[in-house]
């Protein structure tokens, strides 16, 4: 851990405020914990789903798709093949894992000042990944654009407690599926200078996130140390659970792994339709999943950075939806943050999910009750922190607003309970003594402006001044705030020879094939 | 513990579904954990405070004010006494309260299936308490009276996830001041047969709630084994923090604790005003007054059932008002909830806390930041779990239903990972195998109905079948619902020699003194 202190001063209400600015404040470029984890099953409940996950992977199997080139890994690797379902010796996929996996690793920002650590005691909170709809409370829902995709990498830029760009924010329904990734990319590294995610959708695509990337980066693309490239970019590779891989995902993480970046194995499971109903199940099959696709990352590329991901939602018994911010998916969760810890890989899971469809009080509790178990329970890439709603279908502005105010209380959670003298303020207490205030005492002038985390939306005032003021609810008040944030953007420098260089690879590569939807 | 089981079962959506029905439902009477507590200091970290407390106590001291009885039993007690100002030796009040304080104690209902377990791995969840204001989508915010109170007591009675039928309330503004408690503990007896909170705002209204609980026991008001009263109230004795109780709060204490009913000592603390602005001062603070107050207790009446009391909330530093929902409570709460284990007695905090004057996603998102370390830190009496609106000012009638639906995910998670062999799901596994989906496999079947937490209010539909529903948020929801269930409600059949008998008691008293607002 590096000097946590240094890094800490800025991650104040003080430092919330200055995000207002125009550019992105001198903030933490990630959390790091000073909390315990919060667990719920002792050893012998998780090694009973460690035991029951390579009980799946030995008997049941999982099923790699169209790619005969992973099966054929796979064999070499010892693994019994039959079809297109491979069985994994008990044990195997851990050890492949354990054996070349980082247990943290960084991943490099154009601006130095925001590489972000993954894994460890550490916490990225990273924006919404793949709505196609956006929502704001002046217009409603709507498809995205590439404008709203833009102006959610401004607003994550300008987050103070927003540490990374995300990915496919949403998606930019204006241009064609074929290219659009293009134009995605290029707004990360232009509009932000915060980590991205790259793109999944194709092979090829991932091949153009790595060239850009290259482009982007320039000489600091390889590690004179190691002659490896850094990692660079991030890339979200989920599993067709139950238990299987499909070629797209398989030929994007092999573009990744080869080039090591990073790839997030995520079994993406709405309990009841892709796993079973209950906690323990659903943990086992994921941690299946999980391991192999990403004990297939390190066959690939041995020590190519991965991550343990888990996406589970539960579902109504009424219509079969899927439901959020419930307290089963919260269990989950934390079992399988415990179990990515065992296994000795970065977690990624959790956010702030919903399934509402405005930012309403529905909206804040389930992500509310997502987004703190994704703090306690320890996971090292919060995915979609910002901006969900209506399942993931909607990014919604006001609420991408609500949601980086709640990540900026995480990280005051995070850093626990101060301990020094200070903190104990025993003089303090000596001084005003029974009876009296503490609002004018030494202690208190000395540590008020920055002793308790400050919303920039919530209302505390009187409800005469909350009347005076125009009644607002939150919504309306952080309709305001993107407003203003978006007002006062100001993009971060880019050298223009690499701007240049960006926009004639993406003219080069658009003009080499026909646009398409698919 | 007593079986959980079967206590359990009950407590599942359909369980909360079947509360709509006017009577309340055969629920759990409380809930029991099945997960660790998540604690945020160590042993040390934990020490340091108790020590700070004990110095707190020993050098600077409690004010006990307008009360020369209880600074006598101080002296007596070995105490320094110096005005009234008491300095406590080292160890004095911990020594006290653990020579004679139950760890665990029963409060009785007039139901005695619905008896609540106070302390150990218990939590109680109860309604707010003490608002002047009550608060609907419909006529806003207004002066509470009685029928608002009657409504809320209705309402806790329907709801299964709230175990109590709480106190005050609300302030019912249209009776005089000093006789509208007579209606308030009335109606708690008539509209409810869930346990019930007494009158502390005088030691005559006191020696009222106590006349009232011995009409409605009769004859179970005296616990045959032991002679003395069962605990059949329990009661909210607030310290005008910093360090100083006063005679209104001493005199009912003394009234509650020689009738063997229960006292939660309770430092009310706004950091930063009654209290430093620090989590370590203010914990520190809050276990030395909450500490003298039970100590003070069990002179009074050696064995008299005690809560550890805590409410803190951060500050505003633009305006000085009160803050809810921040990460700076919470810590003290867990940080609070573990000195009460290591003291060994039962522990009060949290709540769903909110400076919202609706019920929108601020009073969303604030509650479920109280409410989820209400759960997780392990409080015994949650008091001001449902209705909490605008810094306890107005109790809100959509937020109490939006606030019991809470309560209820976290009864769910309390119970934890269930971890039989159906629990584990390795059948369900089997049987579908990769690439197929769960909905309609054996086990699924088998466990679909209870799987997941369903809440009454939440939408979860697709955006199509909300936008044909009417697009209503999370509060008109509530609204519809909290309308139903008053219109549904029938009262708890009471015995009418004990109703004429609870009437006549309060006729008889109401007389015999001129109303008053004082």
């Amino acid at each position: 851990m590096d000097s946590p202190t240094t890094r800490r001063r800025t991650r104040t209400a003080g430092g919330a405020r200055r995000a207002g600015k125009g550019t992105a404040a001198p903030t933490a470029p990630y959390a790091t914990r000073r909390i315990p984890y919060f667990e719920v099953l002792d050893d012998a409940g998780l090694s009973l789903i460690e035991e029951n996950a390579d009980t799946i992977l030995e008997e049941i199997g999982i099923d790699f798709r169209d790619d005969e080139e992973a099966l054929q890994i796979w064999r070499d690797a010892g693994a019994d093949v039959e079809g297109e379902r491979v069985r994994m010796p008990r044990g195997l996929c851990r050890r492949l894992i354990q054996d070349s996996a980082p247990r943290q690793f960084t991943q490099h920002a154009r601006n130095p000042a925001r590489n972000v650590e993954i894994g460890g005691p550490n916490t990225v909170y990273v924006p919404a990944y793949g709505c196609p709809f956006v929502h704001d409370i002046d217009r409603g829902r709507r498809y995205g654009t590439l404008e709203d995709f833009q102006n959610f990498v401004k607003l994550a830029y300008l987050s103070p407690s927003l540490h990374h760009s995300g990915g496919t924010i949403c998606e930019p329904v204006d241009l064609p599926v074929n290219k659009r990734h293009f134009d995605m990319i290029y707004s990360h590294m232009k509009y932000s200078d915060k980590c991205f995610m790259g793109s999944v959708t194709h092979p090829d695509r991932a091949e153009d996130t790595v060239e850009m990337a290259k482009i982007l980066f320039g000489e600091r693309w390889v590690d004179p140390d190691t002659g490896k490239p850094r990692t660079c970019v991030i890339n979200l590779i989920n599993a067709n659970s139950p238990m299987t891989f499909d070629d797209t995902m398989l030929g994007a993480a092999k573009v990744y792994a080869r080039a090591n970046q990073a790839c997030i194995v995520t079994p993406f499971i709405l309990a009841g339709a892709m796993s079973p109903v209950t906690v323990a199940g659903t943990a086992a099959q994921t941690l299946a999943e999980a391991m192999a696709g990403m004990a297939f990352i390190q066959l690939v590329n041995p020590g190519a950075p991965v991550v343990l991901g888990s996406f589970a939602s539960s579902m109504s018994m009424q219509s079969g939806a899927p439901t959020f911010g419930t307290p089963e998916p919260a269990l989950v969760l934390y079992v399988m943050a415990n179990l990515a810890r065992r296994l000795g890989v970065p977690f990624r899971s959790g956010g702030s999910f919903t399934a509402s469809k405005l930012p309403d009080a529905q909206a804040a509790s389930e992500s509310a009750n997502t987004l703190l178990p994704t703090t306690l329970g320890g996971v090292n890439f919060a995915l979609h922190s910002a901006g969900w709603l209506e399942g993931g279908l909607a990014m919604g502005y006001e609420k991408f607003i609500m949601d980086a105010d709640q990540t900026g209380m995480m990280q005051t959670l995070l850093k626990g309970v101060d301990l020094s003298e200070n903190g104990q303020a025993m003089d303090a207490i000596r001084e005003v003594g029974p009876g009296k205030h503490f609002l004018g005492c030494t202690h208190t002038q000395a540590n008020f402006k920055d002793a308790f985390y400050l919303s920039p939306i919530t209302d505390n005032n009187s409800f005469e001044q909350w009347d005076a003021d125009g009644r607002l609810d939150m919504a309306q008040r952080a309709n305001a705030r993107w407003k203003k944030l978006l007002a006062e953007y100001e993009a971060p420098p880019l050298d223009p020879a690499i701007d240049e260089a960006l926009l004639d690879y993406m003219a080069t590569r658009k003009a080499a094939f026909p646009d398409s939807n698919i």
